[in-house]
């Protein structure tokens, strides 16, 4: 099995660079921490490049594949994580982005500009949840690959598909297929989700934290929709709301 | 308008030890910072006791009232802050914990163990958008008056009644008014929470992040729910599984 002890390798250095959104677009890569994560991507089959294992934790991953591991020091861990306790254990893999297999089947969540990466994780881990086909992530959000975010997605985008791209495509091409397509909006001009029934097929758009769904986007839906308040709470959390909207309306 | 400027005042020691739970505990106060949260208190009348205000941003809230304000200095602010960027504005509160106020004729949220601040307060959130009549907190929680929670909140506790109670006590007290009891559990004893009537009254237990409800409670409910995963994701986050139901369930 390979053993990397230098914070210095050259190797070390292209994996410190997937930390950062610039050195994953530009290796097509990305890093995942932790025992949880690294052993969904295995179950799943992910396109998994390389593990890492600090090496005094070998003990416990021995069961991994050993052609894909690779023992590394407490220091390059260190380097390497993104939290304060460090499990020990990494997996390099592939970014996996492929179109195809988002055909509008089942319902598909939108997000316009989400900022905060747990609220990003947490939305496709409920997408997930409620068997969404897959997730799109528009311009101006948070990506996935965003250590934060992969940790509150649990893993949930190895269940689904998840894509960075440009909305207005894909709310024009489910338009087109005559998919139902939901935008989200606290305004007048919305219909309470109580009118919509339950479908097997629709897109829903979820937007920013603090200024919802651009605009220009809710024109070119189907209908846009709000979740009544009858407390005295000015709005719900963005993966709240779209967590009540994704488990009723699909059927 | 009062001035304090060293971080040895007593005034200020005593604020300080506010950041604590034992420090609220025994002084049965809590401190909340922050201009939005400030100004929540303001609106919904809460018993203020002292606002405090950095003294180079005075010209900001100006509109405070000057008997209740005491201007401190920048070294207090970071002090008492929380935060890496202090809005410099806190104000002291006396904690109002009214049991008389819940009353069962709205539903009810009983939080068993959730240990996350960012979950509580956003649980907090939910209950008071979904219009529910209050919030129970049982032993083993993260507290209301942590200064996370508090911000994930938002303000929704000056709006609906928190206690911080023993969560068997109203279990039995909703039952002796014939107020229906509903767990959350993941497994096969549990009934799908499609399978529940909305209706007017009611009162929802949701549990620790890791463990869920404890069974011992569990056993002591008129019916435990789960909500249907269509997807791979093994469990949904507390806060949104919670809100689900609540949005759901009532009427």
């Amino acid at each position: 099995m390979n053993r990397i002890e230098s914070t210095q390798n050259n190797q070390v250095k292209e994996w410190k660079k997937l930390l950062t959104r610039k050195g994953r677009k530009k290796q097509n890569k990305y890093i995942i921490e932790g025992e949880h994560l690294v052993e969904e991507a295995i179950k799943a089959g992910a396109p998994i490049e390389t593990i890492l294992v600090r090496e005094d934790k070998w003990s416990a991953y021995s069961e991994y594949d050993e052609e894909l591991t690779i023992l590394i020091s407490e220091e390059i861990s260190l380097l390497l994580t993104d939290t304060v306790t460090d499990q020990g254990v990494f997996a390099v893999l592939k970014m996996d982005e492929e179109q195809e297999k988002i055909t509008g089947n089942k319902p598909v969540l939108l997000l316009d500009e989400v900022q905060d990466p747990g609220n990003l994780g947490t939305l496709i881990r409920s997408a997930d949840a409620a068997g969404f086909e897959g997730v799109i992530i528009g311009k101006g959000s948070v990506d996935l690959y965003n250590s934060k975010a992969l940790r509150s997605a649990q893993g949930s985008h190895f269940h689904l598909t998840v894509l960075h791209d440009d909305l207005s495509v894909w709310i024009e091409r489910f338009k087109a297929k005559e998919i139902a397509v939901y935008g989200t909006a606290l305004d007048e001009r919305a219909v309470s989700y109580h009118q919509i029934k339950p479908a097997d097929t629709f897109a829903l758009i979820v937007g920013n934290e603090g200024n919802g769904v651009d605009p220009k986007i809710l024109e070119t839906t189907t209908e846009n929709l709000y979740i009544p308040i009858k407390g005295q709470a000015e709005s719900l959390n963005v993966a709240i709301a779209a967590s009540i909207l994704m488990f009723t309306l699909y059927k």
